[in-house]
């Protein structure tokens, strides 16, 4: 597989540079560490194919709606991001995290495509039509994000979808990155403002 | 003080009903137990003036740019959120939380005046003129977060701001509650998810 | 499973109105959402036998001394509780609970029965034969406890136990769920206290 | 101040042999240092006064309720126990300790007496007057917790209370004793129940 | 297995009399509780080979450059200590509790042989040679290390080790004992440390 | 005050280039902030005097021993060390961590003047004579470690110290230097080692 790794203050950015499928696995713990050697907060961005099985899905609420779907996310064309924090790793900072992630990846999104969407949540829309998924979960040393958004509205049956390239995104990889790094701009940022505030 | 209290599931929103000005002392632990009685969790609403002094800030950093200002903090009408969180007080958790405020205030007055703010960490913009001001902050038992957004654009020298009325924000109120409430919707939301979510 | 959600603040109960047998297996994370659906801290009380088999024993000093037993922990009739916290989840903090409850279990017991039961750690005994077993657990996302309390004297051969009916408590179901919503209004005011305290 | 230490494996009791006023200074942190040395958690044991005026209540409710009066917590005569906690100092693990030590003090309060108490939360009644004051409290490196429980029935004029005297307990100091080893008891039980159990 | 318990303050000292080969397993949480019995923070120090197959490595920095080798962690004779923590069980504070035990084991060692050994994190050296192997873990709910010392150069290939024999350490027993003893005397301290500071 | 700041990954070295009297007043959250600008974790390293008040002092061990010393820590000649960390703050960690540092400033010292030191806890001496003194401490968003090494054997009278000077060390700054880098290099290494490690 074909990486760069962009270094920045608390967190790595490494960006795939060949199209890698998103099975669910790559949510397991130290996968970036397996697979880029980073040893540091990262986060993980690449193109291409969602298809998570039963197995491999955390979020047990659509484990038990889709338990009929064999492989129940999809999706044929995808931008993702898979973020690992080792410094706070509860569910709750986990999610908060998450949450701020999209909110990043909206403001980027509707930048480049000149529309607005929808954020509910974890969950991104275009005119009812859902854009991207997500799960937060948590392991024993370290906490994960990962945030799909779709580039074609291909390859789901059982929800309507919608994908950047339809909301007339047309650089795909820049977005990716923009997004990316913005995350990292952000979390940079927060580690800042933690050391200047007086207490109560 | 007239308020009236809504109770959420993990978290109360107080609308005050009077002009209540921001001196800075309204983030104190406790000041809402104090003033509006709730044991929960909470957001307080409320429009009015911004004074806050040297004394009273939390930002050393804004401190120490603006130690020739008596009151570097000023908005002559503005909305204002105080947000309080028993649950998680560490600074980090505070601050993300207070993103996420910001992320929502701006996805809703976006909607309202159908225009595009910018958003550069915990400030708002519309063409570089501030909107908001905020900090988030730990004491030894809760944290808490102030959120002003100015209604109008006057009483700041030393920094251009801008207003809600500027940006054509017509029912003021109806979109200070909107904002408090969503708060607390994603707040409940990720207790919910937490609570759906397998390890890994 | 027939069963009834009463939800409080802070905490679900949810009543199981069949007889279900306590295997040890609902202990494991997540149950009570795999089977009532509920995204709340709560606790779960019914009736049944009770039978541990060694492999879903978790307190390992039972496991050494009954190793040669190979259901160690049973009861003929019991009522259970199976708490489950996700905001903190620390062994200490879920020992705490656990004790906690057993005091709760103890002065409804009581009260019903006229009677002084007498409490070592995490075990409830009348005129030394054992009333309860209980045990607290954690993992990666949230912490559990069970605690049940013999209905019957019957169905354990190693140790002398004692039932509710014994001691002539006559409600049972009654009983089991006022010790459920004992449990909650004591978490539920805990949540209240911490939100009223100065610091020092 | 006459006082006698016993050492238990991971609490320290301090026996005051004085009479010893309670004046709400006490639940500052460190103080078991300051005046016994010790540098272990602990619980203090002493029998004396209460009086603690407005300034050092630290229950921000009882503070409104009882403004108008300018020592809302006394007692002529009560024992009173003062646990200082240095390994999780979070407010809601002191409240669940607080518990406890109350739960505690009421076992061994009823088998003394042969009267059966009610416990509503944090408070001690017999016949519905009141038997117990309490507080838990935490600082920026430990918690605290202030038990006191009446002796005789006078001193106080707002609410009706009872003393250990009037339930026909004989040897109060006997009982004090009791109450603050029975107490450690549970918590060194706990550490050992911590590191028995396996996790899920 | 013949083994001897040393009760000291916050942790037991088990020092096992045979031979006992450390293979990797003896890493997993409860090892200690399982055979020794203890239910406290505890040191388990022995002598023996050190044979750790790929399958029991946590390193996965080592499992990576080492993965053509089959037991890529040995030692013919080294001594060896398991420490297990439950009060704080965080990485990072395993990481720092593991630097101290190798600058314990160190100015021991030193003191011992007369020679000035360098550390390199985790590592202790003499002439570049290495004389120590160490890992750091944490499990659900406890964190333990791994820390084992060569007493002969012999049993490894692939990297150049030294052994407290080629230091001139005469007395391996003792010198084990002191090392562990010493690592307890700190923890104790700390504790003690933790008890007297006062907050900024 | 001229200084120097060298940005290592995760903390900042700031090297004071005037002599700096230590009075404890240095040891109060955000000092580095107010006097350098740094806005992340930090180590400052100083040349200069100590002397601090009874009313400085943060180890109420020695507050109680020296009472009737007016300034009670002192030295003529001095470099000194203070370190805040803003990631993990309970007084546990930063205890540990001020372990680190000693052992590390004894390695270096040791290399540089060819003599062996002794340690005991938080204290180093040569000849059963004081070379340091050093507090850890916790505030409400950070922790913070002071440091300080005597040049000098002056300046002392109730205890007898030594200095580097005696010991032969030559280039003062240059040791003082290294012992900070080594410090940061540590912290490095062990956020590295935590972003490696499976779990157990």
């Amino acid at each position: 597989m074909r990486f760069e790794i962009i270094e920045k203050e608390y967190m790595d950015l490494i960006i795939v540079k060949d199209f890698l499928k998103y099975t669910g696995k790559e949510i397991e713990p130290l996968w970036a560490f397996k697979n880029f050697n980073v040893q540091k907060d990262n986060i993980v961005a690449f193109r291409g194919k969602i298809e998570v099985d039963q197995e491999h899905m955390k979020d047990l609420k659509d484990v038990k709606r889709e338990q009929h779907i064999k492989t129940p996310i999809r999706s044929d064309d995808s931008i993702n991001f898979i973020v690992e924090h080792f410094d706070m790793i509860d569910l709750k900072t986990t999610y908060l995290r998450q949450r701020l992630l999209i909110c990043i990846a909206k403001e980027i999104i509707e930048r480049e495509c000149n529309k607005k969407l929808k954020r509910d949540g974890d969950d991104l829309y275009y005119n009812n039509k859902k854009l991207s998924v997500s799960i937060a979960c948590k392991g024993i040393t370290s906490s994960k994000i990962h945030l799909g958004i779709n580039v074609k509205s291909k390859g789901v049956e059982h929800v309507e979808i919608i994908g950047l390239e339809d909301l007339g995104v047309e650089n795909i990889k820049e977005v990716m990155i923009k997004i990316a790094l913005s995350y990292i701009d952000e979390i940079n940022k927060i580690e800042k403002d933690i050391r200047k505030t007086l207490p109560i």
